[in-house]
């Protein structure tokens, strides 16, 4: 596919090591020349590819934030009662964070001091505007405990799903189905166990997912 | 009290300009050489005060892990009830993370890259062992639901306190304890409208912090 460097390093393949790669060492410190380096290719054999590096971080983070706006886009469609479709976006975020999770990892880290950078933020948020507005919803609805603002309810909801970058990984053994159980079973009824299982833990402590 | 470079800045804002740095340029990054502009004070003004970046890095993360220690501490010394323990241990990280916010910040972005990254790394995980041993035996005591692995539930808790230095600005409004309180509120009960306050939102949100 590509003209020079090593075969098999098609666009996707490069941007993989490069996600990789910012991932670890970092976007700000790495160059393109440590890129090549690691790449095993020339910096001309990258530029056939991307202008930039930029251009490379612009491709990997809008990996990420497609995914969370095709789920968006669905849960809005989906209609109902917004708790529903809060669930729904909660869970469907889970499942892009660990199909895509180098992507989202790089674009959690993303600081704004590129225009790339900026326009990513921009779009995260977008993205946190349209949770909170589910939230409203579903209080109006009278499904969310009025007490707490419905941004700061959000930015927690989500708080917790981004954290789960920091320790999740794909072969541990948890699925992407079981930690978002996990995580809406405690984000929307808490870890406390609720008075209806009483001490011994009976009765289905997922009973709001029914 | 430096022999050289400009007055006032002693060991302790040297620290609070270097973590401030660190955090907006990436600690990877940012060099001794860049440090020193910034500051307007030369290399060795910098090495009056401490051997190398390493140890501005050490002395940082140090800061923010003593105080979450200080009170892990003192949550093990209050006895009583492991999840009344825990919920301490959360309302205290939080105040912990908000006083030392930059502190905080730089210590969760800490890759382990170096030895001092690694040090700070491995007294993270002592922290994490040491949320799961409380969730643990809050289960144990029937005061926390049963359905989801004590681990997965100590990192989902102080994945949503960390996410806070995402967000969280002190001037924003919302004090330390406000914080801790929608904090706990979601995290212990849920954010979903209990059955007992019914669809108007009436009853006592926080009944079980009484």
């Amino acid at each position: 596919m590509t003209r020079r460097g090593r075969p098999g390093y098609d666009l996707e393949s490069l941007l993989t090591v490069a996600v990789k790669v910012f991932n670890e060492r970092g976007y700000e410190a790495t160059s393109m020349e440590e890129l090549s380096r690691k790449l095993g290719i020339t910096k001309s054999a990258i530029y056939y590819h991307v202008a930039s590096k930029d251009e490379l971080l612009r491709l990997a983070v809008d990996r990420a934030l497609d995914g969370l706006f095709e789920v968006a886009g669905e849960a809005e469609r989906m209609g109902g009662r917004a708790i529903d479709r809060l669930e729904f976006l909660v869970r469907g975020s889970i499942k892009v964070l660990v199909d895509r999770l180098p992507f989202v990892t790089l674009l959690l880290r993303v600081r704004g001091n590129t225009k790339v950078e900026r326009a990513a933020l921009a779009r995260r948020r977008d993205f946190d505007h349209l949770v909170t507005e589910l939230v409203k919803q579903a209080e109006a609805e009278g499904d969310v405990r009025p007490d707490i603002d419905p941004a700061i309810t959000a930015r927690l909801l989500f708080g917790t799903v981004n954290s789960l970058i920091e320790w999740y990984r794909p072969r541990g053994g948890l699925g992407s189905d079981d930690l978002a159980d996990a995580v809406c079973a405690i984000a929307f009824s808490g870890l406390r166990a609720s008075e209806n299982q009483g001490l011994t833990g009976s009765g289905s402590p997922q009973r709001h997912f029914q």
